[in-house]
């Protein structure tokens, strides 16, 4: 937990470090979009066609774990690396940011998703930015229970990798295991629901390219899965220590 | 190893450390089986054909080295991050473990095993698991061959990684490796035997699947292999070290 | 930073630790450019074609994330590991660099470039390299803004992971965040501009194959981007830090 | 240096810590060859051609990359991890290992990539190890040129992440950029000499599979290249220090 944790309210909003942070996941976010949608448009350059092979899968899934390693190891040590609004919602659900923290966090998220996909749009000449959408012969409520279990799968991660206090030494790794479980993710609900697990990453192609249809899922799911794996995580994992547990106490930077 | 290695029997089965580790690993074996069968479920959605290429073989390998990644670096610190039955086993064998613990563990992997198989079947609208079977023009003796040299190579690198007292600083990277050489032997087994080298991985989609052919080789040829690297590993490398070693001490955490 | 930061500056072209420093560039952008173009003549051996498909383009973004790593965390502790002219400016603009050493880097860089493509030209039997050019369909503009976000990412990540005083435990996983940014960034330029983030890697081949169309897009973009990414780290990141900030003290050489 | 360094020769031969040492190479040098070669076997069960797509060249360089990180890491602290004998060999020109402790090295290195391709030979059902050989078109000088610089660039990489006593905390990621620079260079040399870069890893498909035709180059290149990185780096880069160096003294076993 960044040391803004335990600042009031009214302070943290003007605070040097909820500004670096804020645009850390700004920056983070954008790097993380870019690289994501990036290497869809790519894809689309080299085929104009729209059948997902399986080294097309393998480009998707490993520009999305590479550039989001990139991003939550950038991030990690000011923000937090949430890079993700489901992720951030995970957190807050648990208690480990404020509600204005994770305001912030989402504006920034958004914003840095935004301009990712109008550069994107710039760079390639203006190929549209894609987004996601349910896969044909899909039901929209099974994309929806695909969209929860891989996010389910990467708060968990995060979680216990980043966030629990008494993860030790797996703090140095934690960004690894964050990009992997995602990369791995996008390997199985690619040619499902498409594997955002991120509002962001979906919200800023859908809004620059225009494209809307199922939107809602790419929402809901993410979140909802969060928001499971915050609450098992904290009540099953965190609140069973043993009596000398130390989460209670104020975290120190390099608890975080 | 944990902290509940020293612990009395009785007194283990209700501490909440081993409540712990045990919920540990079955979130962890939940992640890492979603992530395996759901890339050959993937596969299955894009081509609805058998026939396995070199990309489809990579889809597959790195979707079962980056999920595992992350799921022994999720339970490292809590369970051992074993995440499979065989590697209980070899840890039992090399008495690393109690008979106690290693049956929390293994029940705890297997219903992670069953829950991550039935979400799959929801998620992708009734696609059928598939868990593993001999390739055609594969004996069922060379396929045991297979799984044992594979498990002894994932086992061995587990007791070299993770459970040797005097890794020093391999501990950070235990999870890297044992993913990666788990990833690599993929590249090498699946098209013969499937490369399960995880007993509680080809039970799930087996049970929901009901595809039981050749099922005993993805038992024996894991426990075999990981019994053989216990053994080996145990006496060959730990028991040879000079006079003042320091593995009959009670192992801190920070050891394991 | 390395230790030669505080030295004067005609010391600082004799000192034993520069001319370390400035072999370790040369030695480092050897191994990236051998191997970044070699797998393009690898896949001009097997193909003879020029169309580029999704496997290929794995092939190529793997070669230069898995070397990238390589040359990066062979030469971090030496030189800081830039491996790039780019990521020299950048560093020259946040004033992370003397101008001496930047010089010094850059000559190695290039020739380090140029022996790589000397010697590939050597071991594949005269095959020509071909370095970057802007592809079919794409214009020369898009192209640059391409490079410039591409290196933006790639300049941030240095920064936040490799140069930041903040940085704490991110300094041991900073050559991997490089590594998979870059690797990320080829996934999605590849079929655009190329993604060469690195006029020295776009120099040497283009040199010894005299390919020169478009040839200052590889130098203006990356360079921008570099700068870009120095400014608003310095000044947005650093520079905004609460009053106890370090950066302004010598750096000792544990924090770079 | 293992501890093992310092000891006299006649001693060092009964030593526990030699005979852990050599057991570890035999392991490591097992698993690594048993997935690097069963790489290959695996696409030719699935293909029964010859011809060598990026796919399958990915393939057989994630093989090697992925199980040569879990061989090195295995070992990396009970013998150095060299699990190749071009590596002992650049390590003794530089005078990092003794004579005795490099023929021990060599002979458990090639018995483990004996018993590897034995043991793929028994679970393929009979397939016969393949081994290297240069490509249709690419003449054995060029690709005796293409060993000595790929071998070069992993042994510069080994040098300094591994044996270099001032390298500081790359040790723990030198697993990793071994790893990786050695999958990188497989996506170079593939299609021309197939990137050995390792006499054992030659050698044992060689006997078993009875394929010797221009075995000498798999011998020459990667000791040339290995002994060029070794005096390069001893001499350019170790030697280069300001006077208080500490090389000279016996080494700790957290320096090695």
């Amino acid at each position: 937990m960044p040391r803004g944790y335990t600042f009031g309210r009214a302070e943290e909003a003007t605070h040097p470090d909820s500004a670096r942070a804020t645009l850390a996941e700004f920056l983070s976010t954008f790097v993380f979009v870019f690289a994501g949608e990036g290497s869809i448009l790519a894809l689309d350059k080299m085929y104009r066609e729209t059948a997902l092979g399986a080294s097309s899968l393998l480009v998707i899934a490993l520009a999305h774990a590479l550039a989001l390693f990139a991003a939550v190891a950038s991030s990690m040590n000011v923000s937090g690396g949430h890079v993700n609004p489901a992720v951030t919602f995970g957190a807050l659900v648990g208690g480990r940011v404020s509600v204005l923290r994770a305001v912030f966090y989402w504006i920034a998220q958004i914003l840095g998703a935004i301009v990712a996909s109008l550069l994107l749009w710039l760079a390639t000449d203006g190929l549209k930015p894609q987004g996601y959408s349910v896969a044909a012969g899909v039901g929209e409520w099974n994309a929806l229970v695909m969209e929860i279990v891989l996010t389910f799968g990467l708060v968990y991660t995060v979680y216990s990798t980043a966030i629990d206090p008494k993860r030790g030494s797996l703090g140095t790794i934690a960004p690894l295991a964050i990009a992997f479980i995602f990369g791995a993710n996008v390997l199985v609900g690619g040619p499902f629901s498409g594997a955002s697990m991120n509002p962001a990453r979906a919200f800023g192609p859908a809004l620059v390219g225009g494209r809307w249809r199922g939107h809602w899922i790419y929402w809901l799911g993410p979140l909802l899965g969060a928001a499971l794996a915050g609450v098992i995580y904290e009540f099953g994992m965190i609140q069973t220590e043993t009596p000398h547990h130390t989460h209670h106490q104020p975290l120190a930077p390099e608890d975080y």
